[in-house]
Formats: C-alpha cells, structure tokens, sequence
C-alpha cells in the first residue's frame, strides 16, 4: 500500500484518544509495570510518545522542507521519555500527548503538502536519504509499533495467571522485535 | 503479578471503547486490510472478539460453576468470526461487541465471586485442568493479544511507506506468533 497523506492524518488523529481510553484510570498494576530492567510501562511509553512529538517528527519534516538533504536530522533521544515524565502522573501525561499531537497535526496541515513535497528528501543520521513521505509514514506506524508493545507490556502482567492458556495467547509469545 | 478480579474487570471494561475511537470511521484501508491470505483484518478480529463474548468466557465461566470439571468446555469456534461478520459493517460490529461485553460483564459482577470461586476447576479440552481465576485472566490478556495483532495488521499496511525505518519499527518484525 502506498503512502496516503489523509490515512496518515486519520490515524495520528485518533491515537491519543484510543490510548487515553484504554489507560486512563486503569489500576497502576497495567499502567506502571514493565517486563523487567531497563523496559517500558505504558506510562513511559506515553512519555515517549510526548517526547517524539516535541522533538522528532515536525522538527523533521520542518527540516526536510527547509534545507532538505544538506543538514542531517538530530539524532533523537530514546531516553528523552525519562525527562518527560519526570513527576507527571499517567493522567497528565495522555493529556499533553492529546494537546500536542493536536497542535502538530493543526501545523501539519496548514503546510497543504502536495504530493510533490512528499518526495522531498532529507538526510537521516543513521539511515541515510529518506523522503518526506516515508517520514510520515513512519509517524503513523511508530504509533502503531507503540501500541503494539504496550499490549505486550499489559499482558505480561498476566503471563502467570492466565495459567496454561498462554500457549495460546500469541501476545506472551512475543519478543518485543527491539530496535538495534 | 497474581490475578486481580478487580484489575480484570477494569481492562475488560475498557477494550470495547478503546477499540471503537482506534478503529470507527477509519479509512478502509487501515480496518479491512489484512497480512495476506487466511490471515485477519482488523474488522475480522472485532467479529472474533464477540464470538468470544457469545459462545466461550461466560459460557465457560459458568460451565465452571456449575459442572466444575465434570464436563469439558465446548470447543471455540476459531472461524466463528466469519458468521459474526456476515453483512455487518465495522461500525456495527464496534456496537455488538461493546453491548455483548458490558452485558457479560453485569452478569459476571452479579455472580459476586468470592476468593475460593476463583480457584474452582474446569476441563479445558485441550490444556486439561484450569481454573476459574485463569479463565477469567485470559479473557483480559486475549483482549490485549487481539490489540496487540491489530497494531501489528494495521502496521503491515505501511511496511513499504516507511522505508528504510521498517529496521527501527519493532511492530513490522512481528511474526504473529500464533497459535498453533
């Protein structure tokens, strides 16, 4: 499927809702727990989800859109969720992932990119050359790979007490396919 | 972490809503996709879900109750979904589970479960003995695996539009880890 600007929008629009209906309020036991050192409760996913939008994904494509390849991209703190989190509950924390996921898409929209801007190029520190539309296909997707993880992360609250059913439970098979 | 009705209860509670602002009005290309032959959408995993709700937790929760290990459990029908979804649009399949889930879930608190109810026993026909208190963690975690397989269906959908950042996208090196 090719990237699709509107489907794009459709989804980054609704993820700070889903996830706010789904963790807002639940026992700390689902929300603050992780699978074990050094990973991620929802919470500090959350935080990193606020962390992405003040600092990786419209700075990015801000950066596409004005020097193009000529200056690579910052590099983006995958520990920046530690200082966003710092003394917030989880209640705070769906509240400005809301706010500014609204505020960027707002600012998203007012660029009315063309399908001609969506080739534009820009140079990932790692990566290499990327397009802004790959940019903001992975917006949605990281979004997704988020919420995949923190089923993973709930559901391991459970791995125990679900008994023999966790053989069939595809969830507490996973492995968290990391990042390198 | 041991089994919490209370924390089951909340979690079941908020699948239905948290599914409904994910998925309701969603471009079709995100809910009616799916990974390729004789795999599911997005929508497919919905009508699975309240296939659940009809014919397997309570009516294995109370076959429990009232047969303890007496009589095996009905076999789950895993294509039952495709009965579910005959004609049914995705909005109207949102509805059916929300309803379904929020009528088990009045009938499971009228039961008042006291501590020894949930360590009664049942046969499972494959997996042998379980017991309430594991058939009821299940229900929970079987949400969370079922979110956990629509982030990764609706993720698959982007695997070229993201580029080179499908190596950094842990949901896009899922294999699904179905069961068997």
């Amino acid at each position: 499927m090719k990237h699709n600007l509107e489907h794009t929008i459709s989804l980054l629009t609704r993820t700070p809702a889903a996830l706010n209906t789904l963790l807002r309020d639940l026992p700390e036991t689902w929300t603050l727990r992780n699978e074990g050192e050094n990973t991620w409760s929802a919470c500090d996913i959350v935080a990193h989800l606020i962390h992405g939008e003040r600092t990786d994904w419209m700075p990015r494509a801000m950066r596409v859109l004005q020097l193009g390849e000529t200056q690579a991209f910052d590099s983006f703190d995958r520990l920046g969720h530690i200082r966003e989190s710092h003394g917030k509950s989880l209640e705070q924390l769906l509240d400005e992932f809301a706010r500014l996921r609204s505020d960027n898409l707002t600012e998203l929209r007012a660029l009315n990119l063309r399908p001609e801007d969506l080739q534009r190029r820009g140079q990932h520190p790692a990566l290499g050359v990327v397009t802004l539309s790959q940019l903001l296909a992975t917006w949605a997707t990281h979004d997704l790979t988020h919420l995949h993880q923190i089923s993973r992360v709930m559901a391991h609250q459970y791995r125990e007490a679900v008994g023999p059913w966790s053989a069939y439970l595809g969830v507490l098979q996973c492995a968290g396919h990391s990042a390198p």
